[in-house]
Formats: structure tokens, C-alpha cells, sequence
């Protein structure tokens, strides 16, 4: 489980998590084509003659000091996954990422900050270049003040709480010269940074490359690639959602524009569902005064047109069910099956980060009001929640625990029978309980006020033995490949989700059946090789990528 | 002054004020076509032969039983202006609004519900139906307990605070059965309530009558009135910001659903920027799944189309210059400037309700950053508050009162100069001393977080002696009118608005007067009777009205 070790997030950048014990990649061309438009064909990354350089903040590997000697770690995160998948396929892959840890830095400075060689069969190692099915990564050291501006400042929390809707808009936030500075000297500082290091890239391999930059932390990077190297391919896939124009207000008006323009610099600008990438447009029409076509789902800026596109990550679904068979896993599962049988109890889970985008207080409420209205429950239902504790320097992220342990105390306290309190809140990661919780949960709680894609609904579904209900928030991302068989949760209604919980509890086998079924045949047939595929199938229909 | 002290929360509901101290209204066919579309000519009323139904919460007149004797007091707001004016040109005009007061009640009861007739020049009296020029009013009496759940948890504060982003999202709303039961019992019962009188008043015509509907109370009218009246002509203008879908999510779907479905029973939805109407067909695509056309600003539904309009709401200029020029304004402003010339210092105003919407607590930070950075500022400068309170039962809105005596105790004890504080906070109504203080003040701030359109800009620069310079926050609807002769501030940002208090302070005189001039020149061309006449026109065009 050396990838789970990891998740941890002293080390490991906040990201969207999922399973990923072992490489185990499902090929490209093995995936299907369902629940697509039949006229969009997945590419597969062997037929692609391209080099190709991707950006993300997290790496694929983080080296450790570990007594003297030097290790390396696999990330976490389906990117990953997906990434090291399309690497071992294709003749000419760069992966750049920030050095993270100290020992990083000093790998990064060995190498004069050209790239390393890593193969990440089993735990990854430093190798020659000439290794077959080696993995080229660039690691850049970034100043330490610099990036604590760019991601303690900006990224987190500021990109963040706009992009998830979290600032109480009436006391917060109040932006002076101190979120001005962060942003000129650290988010576009670092920014440039990367660009220097992706451009170098491309230059490297004759200004010829597509370029697949990652998430809010470097939404000016296409941009600065673009004027460097004119003739590069550069696509950004955003990871968060992305909200409509008035949330984009919040920011001043030269931030906001920088990074928009920073986004059109590339030629595809994607999201996990059409609701962010419209989003998008609108904020490029609105704010920028550009013209758009929402059939096309296209922006015009000055010769050049930029397309938003649509492609919903997932998970690595075999190497979860791997997991899932593990014995770490069976006797978590064994565990947890005998409390619950000699509780004669049903038991509903939630996974997250205490995250307050993730609406854990009024899941605990919600679950509080199922009990007030349906006392026969009461002693016969178990809520296990596992909550790794998440950005806890953000005043917000540590105020939001302490309500997490108000309520929770207040539920227990009225609700707790025979010993036996009825929420069991676990604030730490344990990724093999939480996956034997998901096969035997009777329901699955994603209740977020806002959610890029949330992998945990695509996790559970994939692993349920139970038929696990999906009570899942209406804005996530997996809602809208998923909303159809779940019980639809209205994140702001405290009564709904009391009432959808009873009836995701009180459904008949075998309507459970056949929405677990139908959520995790989507999930298989639409897994992380196809987000991938699909991206590249778009790219070269899009680019022609100099063909 | 009776306009203003009738203007008081605890008798008249919260709705966008403006001067209107007697009727002088601009005649409709006297206002110029200036800053329009060419293929838009205003309409005379005089020259409609159609009945007029309009209906406001706020009633024209207010009813009250002072010592035995029965006084009729007039309405405030721009609303009541333009529609008094409408009225008295039109062959028959009926307004249907809520009997407010105990005496409204009596005199609804004792007209058995039917409507009353009212001369409105001077003090409004009960007339004979004979009487010429009487302004016929329905006052409809509500049940109180439903008038509270419409009012007091609908209404305001739940779909004000979604209107204007004001809900701290990651703790509220909460919504429960309370608010379902609040939205059924009162919202749809008050919304049935006056369809049904507004549908009698159609019936009474023969069944074709122009119905304008006016605002966030009554989303639902159009679409019972519609169905009930199938020939009707509806409109709705929407006198509050009309945010995108993302903000409509925070209700639930049933909610959000029925009012948008209750909105589009109209031939028009009228708003007071393009913006809003935008987010308003946004809302109808993506809540709803209808088909929109930007180009052409509709919405499809079934087989009726229904388009959204742009009308700024402005002011009676004429009858504000008056104010001005009053012998109670003239005392005020005397001792305003004898108490700037003994101080040689500048003025800051600003006139608001203690909403948070208002961003008051910001503004004051903002101007503590301006004497931070100044400090040649210091003593040099006053700021006089004119912060009317409101909606105190609403417990946000009292903690924002709380925190603007905070913030304001802070900065006096840091810039007291020889006895003289730099902030005077007054928390009551006092319009001629507002007035006064427009005249000869040297920036009117107005920073809102989020606004319909403010008439305070509007107010300032129509009355402005000294060449008052503009400091208007962005997420005004007047904003799209006068942005561009005003220093634009930037709501969440400090030192922005700091800055922009400064550039405003330091501004030569001959741009001072260029912005302000033109800004008053566009007020003046676009007068609340141009509002109106707009409206008129477009409902001609759109629907033929019967012709």
C-alpha cells in the first residue's frame, strides 16, 4: 500500500485522490467507446508520434531521506495513474512537477534541473536514460518564499474559495497589498517558473510538443509557453469547478484577467463536466469582452481559437478492485463486518478531507435529523466517517474541525445507545478501512457544496458488495455521469438529505441493485484511460498536431 | 419631506429608495431618446389604450390612524414616481399592492376588497371613482402568519441573500422543513393571493390588460395569472440583481424550479443590466433545460417565447434638483459647510441601508487604509455615514450593524485630531441633510458587494455643487451606465478601494467636473420616465397588445 503511505498531507499537495496501489494501468486501446458521441474516437497514445510535456504541481514520485538513504515514493491521484499509463506508451514523455521535498531538491540540483530517469514498476527508482519504459521527469526547485505565496496565498486559499463558492462574501475576503504581492512574486513568479522549464522542454525538442498543463496552480503557464514557442500544442485540464462570471468578480480585476488570458493561450481548455467549461466561455465573454460560440463551445482571441472541452476523470477501476482483494483490506473488512453484524446495524460512510467544501457539518446534521424523524433507526445505523484533516494553517479549514467535533458530539451524545454511539468519526487517513467500508456500506454519503468530479462516489460503486447507494450531491462533477442512479442530495437542505439518506436506506434490493450496477458499468467503461484517450482524440482533431 | 418620513423600515418594507419629495413628474413624452438603440422610441403613455394592472408590495400610499383622524401618506421610491405618472395619462390604471398598515386593512375592508380611488398630488386623499386623475389602488389584505413566512423567511432574507451572494456558504443556509413549509404557507399562498386579485382586475377588463408585476416578492403572479387569463400581457421587472445558475443551486430544485416557471408565465422579464437578464436565460437553460437564444435575449418554452429586457431604473431628476433647492436642505448644507470650512476638510459620503449587500464595513476599512497611506489625509478629511438600519430581526444583518460600530470605533480612536473624528456614523434616516451632503461633498462612495442598479449614484451626481466624483463599486447595475465617469472600486479589494478614494480625492478639477457633468447629463437623458417609456415600447413591439 506504499501509494496510500503517501496520500499524506504533510507531504502530498491536496489533490483529488483514488486508488492507486499499484501501476496496473488499463491499456488505452482496451477501454471502450460507450456513453461517448460515437464521432469521438479514443486515441490511442502508441499511434501518437508526438512528444508530449505535462505540467502538474504534484509528481509522480517524491524522494525521502529515510536514514540516509534515499527513497522514492509514487504519488498519489489518478493523474498518476492515468499519466505514467500514457508515458510507458509513448516514445517521448517529460513529466515537470515542483520539487517537493528537501530530498527532491537535492535529486533536482544532482541532475543541474535537466530530467531524471525514474521506472515506477514497484517502487519507483532513479535509472538510466537509455531504461526501457523509463519515466522522464524535471523536477523545479522553486524559492520557498515564492511558493509559499503561490500556494499558500493564492492557490490555496484564494483560488480555491472562489472557485468552490466558500468566502462568506459579506466579511470575506478583503484583499490588500499582501494578496497582491503573493500574487505578482509568488502565483506568477512560479508561474514563470514552469513556463521556463516546459518551454525548455519544448525548445529541447524543436519548439515541436504537446504541452498537457494541470489545474489552478498554473493557470498562466499556456500563455507564456505560447510566446516562447509559437508553434507548440498546449492544452490545461482544470481538476476544481469552475464557476460562472459572478464568482470570478471576487477577484480584482487584473488577477482575474491575467488569468484568463493565461488559460487562453491554450488551444483546448478542459473540465470535468459542460457546466464549467460553459462556465468558462461566459467568463471569457463577460469579463474579457471576447466573443464566444456556445454550440462550438469556442472562444475567439484575435486569430486564434480557443475550445473548451468536456472529459470526467476516473479511476484506475481494476487496480481498485485489486486493492479491494487485498488482505490489508479483507481483515479491515472482516472487522468491520462482525461490529456491524453484532450491532445488527446498517452502516452509512463518507470519505473526505475536512474540507468545508465537502459539507461534512450538514452531513452529520442531515444524519441528525434521520434520526429525530425515524427513531426505529436509532441503534440500528452506524455513520463512519473518515476525514483526513486538510490545510489545517487556514484559519477556515481549522474552525471548520471544530464544528465537525461539535455536531458529531451533539448526535452522539443525544443518539448514543448501549454503548454504542452511532457516528464513528475517524480524522485520519486509512484508505484500506475506508475501501473495506465501501464494499460493505449499505450507503455512500457525497453531500458537497462544490466538487470537481469527487472520486469517492466512483470508488465506492466500483467496489460494493452490498449494493451500496450513492447519495450524491447534484454539484459534483459524478453527477452528471452518475446522477441518474443515485439518490440526488440538494447540498443546502438539510432536510432532503435527511430524507434521501432514509430512502437510500429503505430502498428495495433490487432497485439497489440495478443503480449500483449501472453507476459501476459507467464508471468501468468510462475509466482514466479513456479521460486520457479521449483528451488526445481531441487534441489532433482539434490541432491536427502538425500533421 | 412626507416622501422621506415615510421612507422608514419599521412601516414601509426595504426597497431601493429615491427622492420623490412630490409628484412633478417628468411628462413621458418629454424625455429624449439619447443613449438608446435607435430602433427603440419611448412610448406615450397617453397614446396606450390598453388597461394597465400593475403590481408592488409596497403600496402607493399608506393608510395610518393618527389621533382618530385617518391620514393617507405616499409611498417613497422611484417606483411609485413613475407609475403615479403613468397613471394619471393612462384611461385606466389599477395598482394592486399589500394593505401594510392596520389602516390599510380598514380601508381595504371597508371597500369589500375592491379597488379605491386616490388623487396623489399633495397629500394623497380617498376620492369618488368620478374624481379626474384618482389613481385606482387595490389594497389586498394578506393572513399575517403567511404574510410573515412570505415576508419575513422568503423573501427577505432568502431570496435577497441568494440574489446578492450573501450566504456564508459553507455554514448557511440550512435549509429545513421551516423554509419548505415558509416557501408553501407563505410564498405560494401570498404569490396565490394577489394572482388572484390581479387576475379579478383582469377579468373585471374583459380579460386583455397589460399586467407589470414588480419584483422578488412575486416571482410566481405571472404564471397563475397567465393561466387564468389566457390573454393577458405580462411583464416583470426584477428590481434586484439576477445572479447565474450557480447561485440559483443553492435552493432547491422544487424552489428554484417553480419561480423561474412562475417568472417565465411573463411576455417580458425585465432587469436593470444585461447582465442579469443574461444570467436570467442562463438560469431558464441550465435549471430548466430550456432553449435559449442570447442573440435574441428569449427563451423558449413550449410554444411561447418569452424574452429579457434591460430598463436602468433612474430617478426624478427634476423633483430631486427641487429637494435640493428646498429651504430644509438649504439649512443643512449651511451647516455642513460652515463645519468643513472650520475644519478645511473634504467630504466623503455615503448613504445606505445597513445591509451587508452594501459592503459597509469594507468601505470603512478601505478608508482607514486611505488615511494609513495619506497621512497628510489625516484630519484633513471627513467621512459622514448616512446608514439607515434595516431588517434588524434578521440576525446577519444585526451582527453587520455591530460590526460597522467596531470598525468606526477603530479608526476614529486611531485618527482623532483635536477632538474631530474622521468618521460620523449616523444610524437614522435623515434624507435633506443626505441631500445636503451630496451637494457639496467630494466623493459619494458607493462600494456594494452586489446592487440592482443604486440610485444614490444617480441621487449624487444630479444634485453634486462641487463637482462630487463617483466611487462606484462594479457589481452596481448603475455601474453599466455610469462606470465610465466614476472611479470604479472593486468590492473585495482594500487597497484598491483605498486607492481609489485617493485618485478620487486628488482628481484636478477639470476632470472632476467632465465626469461628473456627463455623468448627470446621462441621469438626466435617462430619467425614470424614460424607464418607463422604454418598457412600454418593447411590450408594444413584442406582443402587439391585441392590435
Amino acid at each position: 500500500m506504499t501509494a496510500i503511505a503517501d496520500d499524506d498531507p504533510a507531504t502530498v499537495p491536496d489533490e483529488p485522490r483514488t486508488a492507486v496501489p499499484d501501476v496496473h494501468h488499463t491499456a488505452v486501446s482496451d477501454v471502450q467507446n460507450e456513453e461517448r458521441p460515437a464521432q469521438r474516437n479514443p486515441v490511442d497514445p502508441g499511434e501518437l508520434d508526438v512528444p508530449v510535456i505535462v505540467l502538474s504541481h504534484r509528481a509522480p514520485v517524491a524522494f525521502r531521506d529515510e536514514g540516509g538513504r534515499r527513497r522514492a515514493r509514487r504519488g498519489a491521484g489518478g493523474l498518476v495513474t492515468a499519466l505514467v499509463g500514457l508515458a510507458g506508451q509513448l516514445h517521448d514523455t517529460v513529466w515537470v512537477c515542483a520539487a517537493s521535498t528537501e530530498e527532491d531538491v537535492a535529486v533536482a540540483r544532482e541532475h543541474k534541473g535537466s530530467a531524471i530517469y525514474v521506472t515506477m514498476t514497484g517502487e519507483p527508482k532513479l535509472v538510466d536514460p537509455e531504461t526501457t519504459g523509463a519515466l522522464q521527469i524535471r523536477l523545479v526547485e522553486v524559492d520557498r518564499a515564492a511558493h509559499e505565496d503561490f500556494y499558500g496565498v493564492i492557490s490555496n486559499p484564494m483560488l480555491w474559495f472562489v472557485q468552490h463558492g466558500l468566502y462568506d462574501l459579506a466579511h470575506s475576503p478583503n484583499f490588500g497589498q499582501r494578496e497582491r504581492d503573493a500574487f505578482e512574486h509568488g502565483y506568477v513568479s512560479v508561474n514563470e517558473t514552469f513556463a521556463d522549464a516546459v518551454s525548455h522542454e519544448v525548445e529541447e525538442r524543436g519548439g515541436r510538443a504537446l504541452v498537457m498543463l494541470h489545474d489552478y496552480h498554473f493557470y498562466l503557464v499556456a500563455d507564456l509557453v505560447r510566446q516562447r514557442c509559437p508553434d507548440v500544442v498546449l492544452s490545461h485540464f482544470v481538476h476544481i469547478p469552475w464557476p460562472g462570471p459572478d464568482a470570478w468578480r471576487i477577484l480584482p480585476p487584473d488577477m482575474r484577467e491575467r488569468l484568463l488570458f493565461g488559460l487562453l493561450g491554450n488551444d483546448v481548455v478542459a473540465f470535468h463536466t459542460e457546466r464549467f467549461a460553459r462556465n468558462f466561455l461566459l467568463c471569457a465573454q463577460e469579463l474579457l469582452g471576447l466573443s464566444i460560440n456556445l454550440d462550438k463551445m469556442t472562444v475567439q482571441i484575435g486569430k486564434r481559437t480557443v475550445t473548451a472541452r468536456t472529459y470526467p476523470i476516473s479511476i484506475d477501476v481494476d487496480a481498485l478492485v485489486e486493492t479491494a482483494g487485498s488482505k490489508a483490506v479483507r481483515n479491515r473488512l472482516d472487522d468491520l463486518e462482525q461490529w456491524l453484524v453484532a450491532a445488527d446495524a446498517r452502516l452509512i460512510v463518507r470519505v473526505d478531507r475536512t474540507d468545508p467544501s465537502k459539507n461534512i457539518v450538514r452531513g452529520f446534521l442531515a444524519f441528525e435529523k434521520l434520526l429525530d424523524d425515524h427513531p426505529e433507526l436509532v441503534g440500528k445505523i452506524r455513520f463512519l466517517a473518515f476525514l483526513q484533516p486538510s490545510r489545517l494553517d487556514v484559519p477556515e479549514y481549522a474552525e471548520y474541525i471544530g464544528q465537525i467535533g461539535s455536531v458529531v458530539a451533539r448526535v452522539n451524545a443525544r443518539y448514543t445507545r448501549h454503548g454504542e454511539a452511532p457516528i464513528d468519526l475517524r480524522l485520519h487517513e486509512d484508505f484500506p478501512t475506508a475501501v473495506a467500508a465501501y464494499a460493505i456500506c449499505d450507503v455512500v454519503l457525497v453531500n458537497s457544496i462544490a466538487d470537481g468530479m469527487n472520486l469517492v462516489a466512483k470508488e465506492a460503486v466500483s467496489v460494493s458488495r452490498r449494493d451500496a447507494v450513492l447519495a450524491l450531491s447534484e454539484n459534483t462533477g459524478a453527477h452528471e455521469e452518475l446522477g441518474a442512479f443515485a439518490v440526488t442530495l440538494y447540498p443546502f437542505d438539510i432536510q432532503q438529505q435527511a430524507d434521501g439518506l432514509y430512502e437510500a436506506l429503505t430502498m428495495p434490493a433490487i432497485r439497489r441493485r440495478e443503480l449500483r450496477q449501472a453507476a459501476a458499468d459507467i464508471v468501468r467503461a468510462n475509466d482514466v484511460g479513456k479521460w486520457l484517450a479521449f483528451q488526445l482524440a481531441d487534441l489532433t482533431e482539434i490541432t491536427g498536431l502538425w500533421s
